[in-house]
């Protein structure tokens, strides 16, 4: 129906430009003309334009892009479930269920509206969002409800960040909380900044897919929550010794990675945010590509470091190594060629086995290892940009990921200290060392698997 | 090809309209006007045209829709599979692989002739399918075998309602014989009332994708089944006290839960049934971003309402409160604006809640709470259909929940009673004490792990 | 843009022709002619050629197929954690995400040269890949970049199947040297006499999606590690008698099978590689309900099968069955009708049941069924192709299944005793009694679950 439109447009237009010397043909002319024109348009097959398959194309890329997203929920849940002691598995599939959930209610109630309505370089009007009625065709390259979709699910990984740093100790609620404040508010703030257009897009930020702006704003707000909360019962020994909480389920948290790598080609690749052309749909192979080999590299480098290292592989570390991998490409997955996706990646994963002793040694307890991986690794990976691309400069970099980080500390640790405060954020010694299935949640997760837990 | 085709019969006709006309120019003008046309023609680009493209979109989203409705199929069996006590698990994961593949087969046998193949009102023709020769273009708006691939993961999903709800005590083969039943026959005959163009859907009944013709027939055929079968040895005390029996795996429910939200974006946005304009994946993107806040708003009210009334959070009714957001927003995923999505997925969740204790209150075992999840909230999203979309109406819809809910039950309770008096439903007292696994498929699930099971 | 340049190509050509003509007018004429041809041009809508819409669509449909077998490493990792006994699950899940990156790294760094870069004969060119500059329209019919992504996810798959037979005693750094070999050389040879446009190719040799290529060539590779292997310890008794050593985690394989049976879609589906027409979306659709009916029919021959054979239903018979039935169709999922799917799947499910206990006579330990899965169902489905192909020849087939098969068996027997002879291919028996988790990753998979391993 569009091309019947436009070509009823064309005629219309060219008719009346014409008009005057039409006129002035003879009689028999005229209707030959006209005669041949309706001819023409009623054999013609109505074409599609490029406009119509391109806005096709690209909201079935936000689409796919946003499904393939909304699944890392599951794989942060699985991995998360599968990184902490049995006593609190429930509690922390319960948590991420949950903070999807509320991410996706915050995001329509407030968080869109502050990151992309309106934003005067700081943020823009908070509000419900609401999309185009149904039925009819949208204006613009894709649509509405496509976008919100798309980006909704970002905010959700943000905050799935911050559950897993926090495990076992943080009671329900306030994380919960927090999750409302962070996914309504905090991260689109900062999301205004920069994809919504604001200050530090205008200065000329570079992030592609979201290494400072989604996994280092949710790597900081974990970071002021562990701070805030402190570690774990026996974590740290009285003489400064770290005592290793082993994971409850190794292949939970291999599925969890595995959902998580998959996940991330909708991530990265659909943040190319078109499909409609034969150039796009190229970027976005690359982008595939590149995520996959980066994600490799951050493996193969943990894998070999920690023979190295500790003369056995450490699961954990490659798991992690993967995961670093991935998050030191998304600020730029499409610039660099394979060899520099793989070295990229590569040096995520030295990050990890680095930075995990590191944090112990700072007595930050951080039981999935998310800072490492989201927060060190994602400002690895947006510092690196301007290497692979050339409207990128590092002064720039520098000042998005202080002002980025700034922001999300500071705030996150004022959220996380006035809930500590007034409801308090940690649970009971008492229900910390039985567990906090039993204590708040009320369902054990194994009830039937006789447990060896601390 | 379609285009070069397009344009000689174009040219024939506006030829054959205007030849008259044309014998009527001078010479030297016909030759002009001749040089003129072949030269654009051969320069010409081949352009897509609007039917052909819609046919690879339409396709391509039954393929899409297709398999991420085929994934719920290891949904239900992680979920199942977590919600049952370890010594049934192996059981649970059979009957969920083998009714998936039996659905496939008889949806293919009898299945969709019955419930589309020239539908008179009630039925159609059974006999096997078959789909065009391959290497060669389809007739229609999309492929016939991506129609058919579509159709008959929704047949499974059917099924897949009715194993949770019977698990733990009933037999291996006569549930697969009803499995038979259901998917060749019962099922189709009911879609032929609806989707298939019968009665039901001549007089306006809507369902969008299936809360009735779906999760509702599922759940009828599940309480029939539940009834006949009896509850679980040791759930319902001699007083008449209910003893919770919990599922062996939280994180198996869990991953099951967000498996089944994933691929309920294929079964609600597929459910469009065309991709091939704007406003088609316009709408489709509505259906994601409202289906994603219905799941939202279940989980919402399932975690307050268990705290406010526990006063722990309840992991196995949030993760049902998910699930009944979405069989809440099944039947009209399309026309509610976001705050009506999220309103309708809660009321769904709140359903949960109360109707979990309500069943075990008439001693109807459901091991899974399907029959609040599918059939209640089923019921639920079909009557709160009018509310948002002006061509349903209530009466229309009432009378849709009861034809196909009268049929469903009743049919089921045959066909199981049938099995019931000739092959036997249940496990010897026996059989079940030490478990399905070991007394039907000899495989324990977890054969390593000491287990404290009743 | 592209269709802006198309018109214009046209304008100038069809006015280069009609020059004189159109000078032989009337200035009167001319003005009107230019005029509305300017007037219709200006009005006129873009058009979409079919060129740049089917590079679109078969790009996406390489990216589409691509994230779906990536998935199935995620499938083989958890089939496999699923088959062993909790003291090697760690160890399982490193060597498969190990092996998904080494494939990965391998692939770009040799392999695909090697299968694909001027291929004369017998093998192509290895070195580097790389793709086109970022930012750019690629030329032929689809991205280069989603063309590598879609070919090596196929070379995992290849690996993974090598993993699951010598599970439970192969070392993990002498298995990884082993998948550089075989992703990097072996695989990509075999694969440039056939996909790769070699002396196979040229003969005619017929194998779709890779039933030899693929699954053979892994399961030959299997096969020649299990012999130098030998079997685990404890795994054949004094007289010969078989113990059975029962995995750990039945729902874990099934999930598993799941995940396989999903990305099977994108393996068999993407296979067509083209996207861009009516008939080639309606061949995928074949493809798409074929695939799943040939799994339906080997898991409903395991289930009747192990019925009547052995009196209960073997669960890991009938996961087997699904996964040999898949293997079965790889070969040839479009030319066969549902019937014939079903059959040429249901004997992929005979053959399992068979060949099970067959290799255990052979005293070949295949921890996982891999042999017959990939090695044996893959050559039944390459050998009954010339049934439903007429362009196949049995005579043709069966040269291919030999050369392959000699080919794959002899090179990876010669690696394999390299490596044994050098570093050694088993853990040593202390190693092996105690669990590779313990010996070689240091972390237990499932710390606090208490285990009657043997």
């Amino acid at each position: 129906m569009y091309l019947k439109t436009s070509i009823s447009r064309a005629s219309a237009l060219a008719g009346g430009l014409a008009l005057s010397a039409f006129a002035a043909l003879p009689a028999w002319a005229q209707d030959a003309a006209t005669e041949a024109a309706e001819g023409a348009a009623e054999a013609a097959p109505e074409f599609a334009t490029v406009a119509d398959t391109a806005f096709i194309f690209n909201t079935l890329l936000f689409l796919l892009g946003g499904f393939l997203v909304m699944w890392m929920a599951a794989g942060f849940a699985m991995l998360e479930a599968g990184m902490v002691r049995t006593k609190n598995v429930s509690m922390q599939l319960t948590k991420n269920i949950a903070l999807y959930s509320i991410a996706g209610i915050m995001y329509w109630a407030l968080g869109y509206g502050i990151m992309y309505t309106d934003v005067t370089g700081y943020f823009g009007t908070p509000g419900p969002y609401s999309w185009p009625t149904a039925g009819e065709a949208n204006e613009g390259d894709y649509s509405v409800a496509s976008d919100w979709f798309f980006q909704m699910v970002f905010v959700a990984t943000a905050a799935s960040i911050v559950s897993g740093t926090l495990a076992e100790r943080m009671k329900l609620w306030p994380f919960l909380i927090f999750v409302v404040v962070l996914t309504g508010i905090l991260y689109p703030i900062t999301g205004a900044w920069t994809w919504g257009g604001g200050w530090l897009s205008e200065m000329g930020f570079s992030d592609f897919a979201g290494s400072t702006i989604v996994h280092s704003v949710g790597g900081w707000a974990a970071l002021a929550g562990a701070i805030l909360l402190g570690a774990r019962i026996g974590k740290y020994g009285p003489n400064g010794q770290v005592i290793p909480i082993p994971g409850s389920n190794m292949a939970l948290a291999t599925l969890g990675t595995f959902i998580l790598w998959l996940g991330w080609f909708g991530f990265n690749g659909a943040s190319q945010l078109a499909m409609g052309s034969n150039a796009d749909v190229s970027d976005i192979s690359r982008i595939f590509a590149n995520t996959n080999l980066a994600a490799a590299g951050g493996v193969v480098a943990a894998l070999i470091l920690t023979q190295v290292l500790y003369k056995k592989v450490d699961i954990t570390m490659v798991l992690n190594g993967a995961l670093a991998g991935l998050v030191s490409i998304t600020a730029e997955p499409l610039q660099p060629g394979p060899l520099a996706a793989i070295l990229i990646g590569a040096v995520g994963g030295v990050i990890v086995v680095f930075a995990v002793p590191l944090l112990d040694k700072l007595k930050i307890d951080d039981v999935v290892g998310a800072i490492p991986v989201h927060l060190i690794a994602g400002i690895w990976g947006t510092l690196v940009v301007p290497l692979s691309n050339a409207e990128a400069s590092f002064a720039t970099q520098i000042i998005g990921i202080v002002a980025m980080g700034l922001f999300s500390f500071v705030t996150a640790f004022i959220v996380f200290f006035i809930l500590k405060v007034t409801i308090g954020l940690r649970a009971s010694q008492e229900d910390e060392m039985k567990g906090l299935d039993l204590a708040e949640i009320g369902v054990e997760a194994y009830p039937e698997f006789s447990t060896g837990s601390r």
